[in-house]
Formats: structure tokens, sequence, C-alpha cells
């Protein structure tokens, strides 16, 4: 008889939805995402593992953060108190350093080849992170996400139209209020993203990148270059902090 | 006895502030800027200016565009009906076109010593705006600007605060909070600043660069490297639309 494999649960609690993801040892086995907005159908599946091996992550505030947790009966808690195999203590703000953050880096060391790994994360915001092979983490930036970008040009100027990405390209010079938004925000955005990778490759030498997120999917060029992209890099970190404090 | 120089008054009515230039013929000879908080001293400053040879352009709802008109009684509100001596009839939305995005492109033209003008203009909003010689405008972008990508991260995450820039350089790799927020949004804004530049040169061999908008003073690398880098582009821009309707 072969022996069963530990089976891990991760609930990844953000703003609009949370992820509930399946691990046997460091293998996904199964995710399932559910919009917040259908709430009882989150309980519902939180509540068939209750009290299994399970990292609860929430973004949330303390009502719906105790009711997950009622309800799953998690064996940790995620906070910044949580111990982790990666040292964020050089961090001069480590209480707010959020979790993405922290769980990308940890996914990041675990698997680097090389002496600094960079995570980029694109989702609601672009998130660089680095961490080195020692496991210390090193530090990285936030700036807005795509559509928190076309999001804020009609929240705040009253005269711009919110504007939805179509494809995954914008041509330069855009002809109309609408190919000028999205020239600016989603080739502004590469242009940030291709920057600021630029500058970490002269910066260091011995460098390996991955990249996560959900808007992963507009990046193909840089997933060809040599990038690795696994869009449940999060979860697969948050995962580690599960073992870690076994 | 010499001969009086044609005097031009140019208002440009801002969302947070209201700029009243002076120009003899071509040349600025006098600008104050007033917070529109300070709504009386700017009517009476316009006052002042009642029946000269004026252009109103506001972006103020119609009540308060009608107020300001009626105390200057200018020669011309600017419009989207307005001539002017750029051809913007490519643009697929030209009646949305913004007034800035139109006078930056006219000044760009009226000084352009080659094929291609390319402006940028980095205030509320990044723009690029590309016109050529003949004096056809061709199109560009808008993203948020410095000051918007800021404020969008504390408006939408709840979690994030809202950073406010204090030197005109970010180091790469934030170690708190607040430098990962920095170095995010002002390094991530110039490197969407320089990707785009990039691609302009690239794609015109003959193209000269202006540049305008109250964050010039954070491009200090650009305006030292041959682009024409002029605070008050728009206002004279607009003076060109009132000397062309003479």
């Amino acid at each position: 008889m072969s022996q069963q494999k530990a089976r891990n649960i991760i609930i990844d609690a953000g703003n609009t939805r949370t992820k509930i993801a399946v691990f046997e040892e460091s293998s996904l086995i199964d995710l399932n995402t559910i919009s917040n907005t259908n709430w009882q159908d989150i309980l519902k599946s939180l509540a068939s593992y209750k009290n299994e091996n399970s990292l609860l992550c929430s973004v949330l505030g303390i009502r719906k953060t105790q009711e997950l947790a009622a309800t799953l009966g998690p064996k940790i808690i995620f906070s910044p108190e949580t111990a982790t195999p990666v040292d964020f203590s050089g961090y001069a703000t480590a209480e707010t350093l959020g979790a993405d953050r922290k769980a990308n880096s940890i996914a990041t060391w675990s698997r680097l080849p090389s002496e600094y790994g960079l995570v980029i994360d694109v989702g609601t915001c672009i998130k660089f992170d680095l961490v080195n092979a020692q496991g210390k983490y090193l530090g990285g930036s936030i700036s807005p996400g795509l559509n928190m970008r076309l999001k804020a040009l009609s929240d705040n100027t009253g005269r711009l139209p919110y504007v939805k990405v179509k494809n995954t390209e914008a041509k330069l010079i855009g002809n109309s209020t609408e190919s000028a938004i999205l020239s600016g925000c989603l080739n502004g955005w590469k242009a940030e993203i291709n920057g600021f990778l630029a500058q970490y490759k002269t910066a260091f030498d011995d460098l390996t990148i991955f990249l996560t997120g959900g808007d992963i999917y507009l990046l193909d060029s840089l997933r060809k270059n040599g990038i690795f992209a696994d869009e449940n890099l999060t979860l697969k970190g948050l995962n580690l902090i599960l073992a870690y404090n076994a």
C-alpha cells in the first residue's frame, strides 16, 4: 500500500476574490477561485476542509477573516508574526510588508538557481521583490497595476472614460481618446516593467527572474525571454510557509 | 515714439488652479497662477483685463466658466470648434481632444526644426502628442501622472499610505513601504517616459522633442539630453490659437 501524501489547504482571501488551493506536498492539485460576492460559496468550500492542515491568508477586515477562520479551523492564520524561511527583518517596515510579497519572495528563493532572485507580480499593483540565495529579502517596489491606471484616469479627471483592455498589444500613437488611453496605460505599463528589468539586470549579474500575477498574459514577450512565469507563485509561497511551520 | 506691441491675455482655468498669462505678441511677459479655492482673486484679476484681446480656456463646469467669461469678456472662449493652425481632423474623437493637448501640439509645430515634433506633458497625466511639419496632428497617448499614481495606490488598496515625492531621485530597491512606493511610482514613471521616448526615436528619424508640465523638474537628465523644456508651452500654444483667430 502506497503511503498517502500530506495534503495542505491554502486559502488566499484577496480584496475581490478568494483562492482555495489544495496541495499534495509541493504540488498544486486543485485550485478554486471564487468571487467574494459569492461569500456563502466560499464558506461552504472552506467547511469541506475543516481541521485539515491549512493556512489562511486574508486581507479582508477582521469580521470576515474571523468568519473564514471559524469555518476552516486553519492551522496557521498568516500574520506579520508568522515564521518564514526567508528573513524579512532588513525591511524597515516589516510589519506592513504584504503577505503576497512575502510569499512571492519565498517561492522565488525556494527554486533559485542563482545568487539573486527577482519576482515581478503583475496584478492589482506591480510589485518587484528581490531575494538572495541565502534567504535574505532585499526589498522592492510597488506601483499601480494596469487596471488601476485605467481606473485612475477616469476617477481623477472627470473627462476621460474608463477603458478596458481588449488586446495584448496597443499601438504607440493613439488616434482616439480610447486608443490614446490604451497606448498610455498598456504600453506605459510594459515600458515601466521593461525599464525596471533592465535596471535590475544591470545591477545584478547572477539574477533569475520570476513572473506572476493576473496580467501575465499581457507579457508574452517576457515569458519567452528566459523568465519563469508561474501564475500560482504566491499560493506556492504560502504553501511553503505552512510547511515551514509544521 | 515706438509702436506699442499688441497685448494678449490667456486664461487657462484647470481643475485646481487658474493661470492668467499676459503676452506681448509671442512673448510671455507676466504669469499669475491662482488656486481655484481663491475664486474671488481670480475674478478680480480677470476684471482688470476686461475687453482686452483675450482667450479663455476652461475645463471647469458651465456655471464657473460662464462666470469667468462674464468677468473677462474674452474674444475667444476655446471650444472644440475653435479654429486652429494645426489640423486635428485625423483624430477619430477630435471633439474630445483636450485643449491642453491641442495647445501643446500647436506650440510644438510653431517652432519645429524637423519633420516630426513630439511633445511630452508631465502634469496631472502624462501626455505624448505627435505633430508633423505640415501641421498635421498624428495622435498620442495618455496615462496617469506621478501624483495620480501615488494617490491611486492609497485610494484603491486601503492598506498603502499616500506618499509624497520629496526628492527627484528614488532608489531602485525600496526597503520600507514608503521607499518601495517611491521606487515604483517615481522610477516607474521615469521608466515609462524613457521607454516611450525610445520607441518614438526608433519610429521617427527626424524628430524634435519638447517637454512641458508641472513635473518637469523631476526629469533633469532628459532636459540635458537635447530635449526642449518649456513649462509654459501650453500657454504659448493657446496664445497662438488667439493670434490665429485675429
